[in-house]
């Protein structure tokens, strides 16, 4: 971290907050409440946070408006953990990237390279290939034919970008990654499988961020699409064919099957799956480890598997400890209901 | 896609099918019924999807024998999808990789090297490797030593096949993938774990695609073997001395661990997994996300976790939104059981 | 495998083992017990494998110091398996990595490479980057800025270390794993996602072994720790601000969420997964496809999603087959409750 000295005035300008202490404080970095050091600035989202920063060494910390009191300095804000990821990226260590083209990078004659660009060592452009202005390609990126990258995007080492595809302005790509690779579509015959074509690509829109090692298949036909804004973690499989919306999160080693359709919004936690050609609404949040198998209409929060509103399954999960009490008790009630018919049976005069 | 011109008749000799219509019909591409244009063929299996074809423009409907009416021209055959397949790659973009060795490959002196290979930038091939003829080796990847890989074999961006491992002909590796990293080995000496070598390797037989960023574990010794025909999607596992058969499916995030051996035809739905050592019969079929935890013997389909019959899972599975009303019950019944019996206790003129 | 020739007593003083039979015995080579020829040595940990070992070739058999009978020459240890392993790598054929820089290497001229190293090719290492004596860099491997490897530590192909990460001495890195990638950080706000810069760094401790194409996320600010002696399978996900303690098993596909803190000798089997923010006391198990989701104490065997302790669980996974039986009876119960009310309503003279 870089840590220099700038004023909390010159940092509440920043974010466009208000000063509760002295302006003139200064602040050196930023840290999590707990590892706060004397010249750090932090944050709390709620009242009983501050007791925690009470403890710190912290020089300030960013509230929402409705705190008001404390020992330290504060700095009232709308959204706290914006600011503080705003104040963050100030103090963060910006890596300069120094334009220009390794020596050892393998660019075809008829790529078209933008102004500014860095192009590590080892990195391949393909034929026909077009590089925005300002992008970083970091060693080892493989750029296949005909494949478009927007302005200010970065791409980290050892990703494939295959044939065809087109990745946004302001995208960030982590290591290993790789786009548009060929769909998993087979047709059977006889007991053998045999190759459908993947003769489409993948889009993705500006503004996304893709974690190391992920795969995202290119479409049988048309394009399989990540839309702006959305954010996906590492090791997530995308299948050919599917449609992500703008401003979603896709947390690790989630699996979406192929010609799947998911609104904008959505929320996928880790290791969660969806079955092939659902449409998941606008707004749906599909809990850790969830499968869902059924479309969604949106602004759900669904978990288990098969997916059910969270609420639902939530019952379920709570009852599922007695169920071995259940058998037995149910076992118990059947004899007992017995005994009470042949007692029954006795008072009526019955069989004896 | 190549929007080349061809007749109805010349399809139809191609795929071995029967016209119903103009066989002078022009066909100038490939599409799913929903999206067809003018021009195009597509194909329906049941008659009740054709309704969607009369909403189309597609010029063409590919059927099995028993659709015989339409008012699009029909091609009958015994397998539509197949028939649709086939006909798709002729229109699919053929790119021809001109054969030749790029200026950045390294290759090792001793390597063996086939007629008419592609051999891209930044290729490393090691010592003794040897390369079948028309294969094609994809920028940045990495041939280990003593590797052998066969005819017309396609290896995608920064795949890594690490030393001694052998690739049939016709294989599709996609990018990023690793074969013949070391299986997960180790033993525990007073709490410390050590390596037990794992001198095996890996055999990949003919016509086996493997999606990205797939691990295929070397055998602790022996070999790890992935079955003629198989085909295997994206971020799938594949641990230290399992055998797969042929034609087998494994869709992505699928884990097999160490010593499983699969038979033929057997599928694995999405981020299925198997247990160390279990032997999965032939035909069968795991559905997503089971854990299989005991042996099959084959033609069964199962799902869950631990997996089970898929009829008596989806018994489990429709019951269990009805165990918190269960829970319930029982309590209710208890209570109502135990009043009964102090009534029938009154009326025997027992303890009151 | 070295078919070398080894006596029985040369091998019992290399593990400080017991000899029963004769000592001139010669072991040529290693093998499990049921694919064991003549000339190998094999090992059994209970008595009940022996009976196999009667079948095979093998020409020794190493076994736990209370098994004194056989019709073959025994080895006795207090460790058999680790016996077995340690003897294995006498056999393994050992692949020396010549000392040497290949000439295709980009090597920034302030890096510091220690004595005896082999750079393969294609090999990037970045800015101040340091390599300690006598390790090995296979093809490919990109090393950013800062990056500090230690001694006798072995990168397979087309590994990513990222900016600034730290790696141990004597380690293993399985090919296509990234290290460093930034952690999945981001604040909303107003429905967009704002990244948070991730300043922090991954320290992966001496003794360590990753497999292929895992995924390893650089802290927020702080540091990643994989602590010393810990193995980790492929395809294993470890989020930002994760700390794992020493002597841990990670096994294929587990995915663990950001901040979690693992004690010493956890183990984690296939496809687990644990929430965010946790901390998994020392000597846990964690069951195949678990997910934790509440911390752990220590020294607990937990399974199930939510994770919970393995007996409980157990108990309700042999339950769940009679839940369709137990609903049906339920509601049988139910009928004939009502009609003993009824029965009884007559005895008691009340409403007819």
């Amino acid at each position: 971290m870089n840590r220099e000295r700038r004023s909390l005035a010159e940092l509440a300008e920043f974010v466009g907050g208000r000063i509760v202490g002295d302006p003139e404080t200064i602040i050196t970095g930023v840290s999590a409440i707990e590892n706060a050091r004397r010249g750090d600035i932090t944050f709390a989202v709620e009242e009983k946070y501050l007791q925690n920063a009470a403890a710190t060494e912290a020089s300030c910390i960013i509230v929402p408006p409705h705190i008001t009191e404390s020992e330290l300095p504060l700095l009232q804000v709308e959204n706290p953990r914006f600011a503080f990821a705003r104040i963050a990226s100030l103090y963060a260590p910006q890596r300069r990237f120094e334009p220009g083209i390794h020596t050892t990078a393998v660019i075809h004659e008829t790529a078209i390279l933008g102004r500014e660009i860095a192009v590590g060592a080892n990195v391949v452009i393909g034929e026909n290939a077009r590089i925005g202005d300002c992008s970083v390609l970091f060693p080892g990126v493989i750029v296949g034919r005909d494949v478009s990258i927007g302005d200010h995007t970065h791409i980290h080492s050892n990703v494939s970008l295959e044939d065809g595809v087109t990745i946004g302005s302001h995208c960030v790509i982590h290591a290993g990654t790789v786009i548009g690779s060929d769909g998993f579509g087979f047709v059977e015959d006889k007991g053998k499988h045999y190759k459908i074509p993947q003769i489409g690509t993948v889009v993705v829109e500006d503004n996304v961020e893709i974690g190391a090692n992920c795969t995202i298949d290119r479409a049988a036909s048309g394009q399989t699409v990540i839309g702006s804004g959305t954010k996906i973690d590492n090791l997530v499989h995308i299948a050919h064919n599917v449609v992500i919306g703008s401003d979603c999160l896709i947390v690790a080693q989630v699996g979406i099957s192929g010609s799947v359709r998911v609104g904008d919004h959505v929320v996928f936690a880790g290791q969660a799956g969806v079955a092939g050609h659902l449409t998941i609404g606008p707004g749906t949040v599909v809990a850790a480890k969830s499968g869902v198998t059924k479309s969604l209409p949106g602004h759900m929060h669904v978990s288990g598997f098969p997916a059910k509103p969270h609420n639902e399954e939530k019952k379920i999960v709570v009852s599922l400890p007695r169920l071995p009490e259940l058998v037995r008790k149910v076992g118990q009630l059947t004899t007992a209901v017995q005994r009470l018919a042949r007692r029954i049976d006795k008072l009526e005069g019955g069989p004896m």
